[in-house]
């Protein structure tokens, strides 16, 4: 369900390390954990998405002829390193946090364990889905924070990052407890609710606009939304008041119009008066055009009399904080754990757990141990593949479930876009040990 | 050329709006531009990328069998437009700016000439594809500006926003100026030169520093690029001379070392100083982590002693500037000019053509005017697509070249990461009386 499942989606230096690994028999099991640095500023905690089709494509993991030929040629690879490629199968095991799972800083939220060279090049592909969807969902989930019980809508696919940002945006924002998008593939690959009014184009290129209204509601009978900023919003608003008594005897109802540009607090407020005052008091009123959390926060405490917002660029982009610092890190060779102490990007040794202790019912702190450790509270990350194989697929709807249940037990002080203190994340003292034996 | 080349990669107003244009006979030839409405805050100019991939998806564009069963079965939809999408083909003119080409806010950069609902259904895509790549170029320029003569490889694929911004932030920052990419498939698909090093699981993997180091230089006894800061930077350094004669009785020169993590200048200078005390001053020194525009003036103004640098994460998603704010508006429809009048979104009626004025070999003024005028200067916007065939390919050489014959001729004071006061782009009388025209 990736868009793009070449095997030759990585960076050169994989490509490289591996036939390194392989000239010198570094082909023993090897432990790689992902997990994001830092928060970014703006995040009080991340929504971990993605796994879906992390495991799809690793399922899929192969080169082909063509691009084995091409490696061979333009790389001047040995025979026999092309030999290894083509036989080369994912056939290791993944933990992982689900989807829809509240992470911090630090904690792995997914390790891949495999002979050393299938784990090395499998890294590029597995952080551009993940640290893309999880940017993504925990960008949204903002949104749905900001915007509490309003239809909100993924509109972004014009301005994400190539087609499958769009997608994957579609999804991640979906995950996040968004009503839909306005993407039609998304609808099509994830079963997406799909939501859609009409652009201005529709109304341009009619001599009126009240022809434009009429013509788009007889040919959607049951979904009428008008887009009335075309010219001027609130003499559109009027026109959509004289032409509704036409259309009731149609039997066709005016459901919403859609504002996309300017004060959008000033002019909801006029619209609203304009509608109810002519009897539309049933017809809902949408919004979009630069909106985020921010934006909507600041509307809906002014009282901005909107019942939907398209949320788009902003939300597609992560604007305000357009990428996690992840990395996916050697943290166990051959049976023993290893680290790097890089200046400002040291790693924790270990294959690592969470867990995640409750107290009445609410998240209290996480404890990272070794993974084979026993700990109060609840272990986060689980086996979702082995051998190669998924273990389960779990539906779109269990992902959401969880998230909203996750989020009902987080503390108050984070479950907000204000920036809060941070939640606590220990260190086991057995992880401690561990690191000082090593640096030491 | 695309990732993904589904026709219902778009937006479902785009379906829906399709569908009541054909309900009502709406489906005279339809003019649509795409312009970028202002610059980002720390954008002088803009570099036109991603037309290639957009007359692919033109020539390709179809829907299949398959997503045709299912937009009929989910959205209801009736037969005869079922029918109407099935036979649907791009046929239409396409001009717009060749790749390369600086332009700045307002000026249309694509134009498509097609009937209205092919025209409208087309938006979508064309803009995800053009405004990802104008985004990285532009940003990719800046990096050439402040890095000049300097070895620039992009390295973004991990943090990009999924696998086709990847692919695409490689084509467009090689355009742009960059010397290479480290993603493996974008060297296959678009012939762009391909670099890569060694990352920290290598060193990791191995008991000593100094094993790594030997293994991969003999795996690799043409490109020696040794990554020193997994632990200790330069005691790696120190590791490096140590072996370097060992390397070199066995015919095997280390070209390179890479830094990647820690205060970049300091490390620069100590590991500089330690490989030329120790013999090796023609072993370059490569870095990367973090890195943009705005650190290389500052790394490059301090005097860092560094030959070459990968930039990957600010770069594939335009960290300072995630998007652009772009549009496809309708300009004529039968005949007629079009605009709208949206508060902060207003758009100019009519096909318009951008003409630069030069004087003494530099760009001194842009003028737009409508497509059919005369004006002084060199027009900017081209034929590039007939009836729905591409009229000629050109080699990213060419593109390349373009880029670095127009910064050239680009007044000074843009050519910089400062900001500086807008290059002047005037509008002609003709728009300006046709606007009036149609406001008053």
């Amino acid at each position: 369900m990736t868009t793009e499942s070449s095997a030759l989606l990585t960076d050169l230096y994989q490509l490289t390390m591996v036939q390194a690994y392989v000239d010198h028999g570094l082909t023993d099991t090897a432990s790689f954990e992902l997990f994001v640095r830092r928060l970014p500023a703006e995040r009080n905690f991340l929504v971990a998405a993605g796994l879906e089709q992390v495991l799809g494509f690793l399922e899929d993991f192969r080169f082909s002829e063509q691009e084995l030929d091409w490696y061979a040629r333009s790389r001047n690879a040995p025979p026999a390193f092309i030999d290894f490629l083509r036989a080369l199968r994912f056939e290791g095991d993944v933990w992982a946090m689900p989807e829809g799972t509240l992470f911090f800083a630090n904690e792995p939220i997914l390790r891949v364990t495999a002979p050393l060279p299938v784990a090395q090049l499998v890294e590029t592909r597995i952080i551009n889905i993940l640290q893309y969807q999880t940017l993504i969902a925990s960008k949204a989930v903002r949104c749905v924070l900001a915007a509490p019980g309003r239809l909100l809508v993924e509109f972004g696919l014009r301005r994400a990052h190539g087609a499958e940002a769009g997608l994957m945006a579609a999804r991640a924002s979906y995950l996040a407890g968004f009503t839909g998008t306005s993407n039609v593939l998304a609808g099509m690959r994830f079963d997406i609710p799909l939501f859609g009014t009409m652009a201005h184009a529709f109304v341009q290129c009619h001599d009126r606009e009240a022809d434009a209204f009429l013509d788009f509601a007889r040919s959607h009978p049951d979904n009428v939304i008008l887009l009335i900023d075309t010219y001027d919003t609130p003499a559109a608003a009027r026109t959509v008041v004289e032409i509704a008594p036409v259309l009731k005897q149609e039997g066709i109802d005016i459901r919403g119009v859609r504002i996309d540009s300017g004060d959008l607090l000033q002019r909801a407020r006029e619209v609203r008066q304009i509608l109810d005052e002519g009897g539309l008091n049933d017809t809902t009123l949408f919004s979009s055009g630069d909106l985020d959390e921010y934006r909507l926060t600041e509307l809906l405490g002014q009282g901005a009399p909107i019942d939907g917002f398209g949320v788009g660029t902003r939300l597609d982009t992560s604007a305000d904080e357009p990428y996690l610092n992840c990395a996916y890190k050697l943290v166990e060779y051959a049976g023993r754990p290893r680290f790097k102490s890089s200046e400002g990007k040291a790693t924790l040794p270990g294959r690592k757990q969470v867990f995640r202790v409750y107290q009445d019912g609410q998240a209290m702190r996480d404890i990272m141990t070794l993974h084979d450790r026993s700990c109060e509270g609840t272990p986060l990350l689980q086996p979702v593949m082995r051998a190669g194989r998924r273990l389960q697929a779990e539906p779109m709807s269990a992902l959401r479930e969880r998230l909203k249940a996750q989020l009902d037990r987080l503390p108050p002080s984070l479950r907000t876009i204000e920036p809060a203190p941070p939640y606590p994340v220990e260190i086991s003292e057995e992880i401690k040990q561990l690191l000082s034996r090593q640096t030491g």
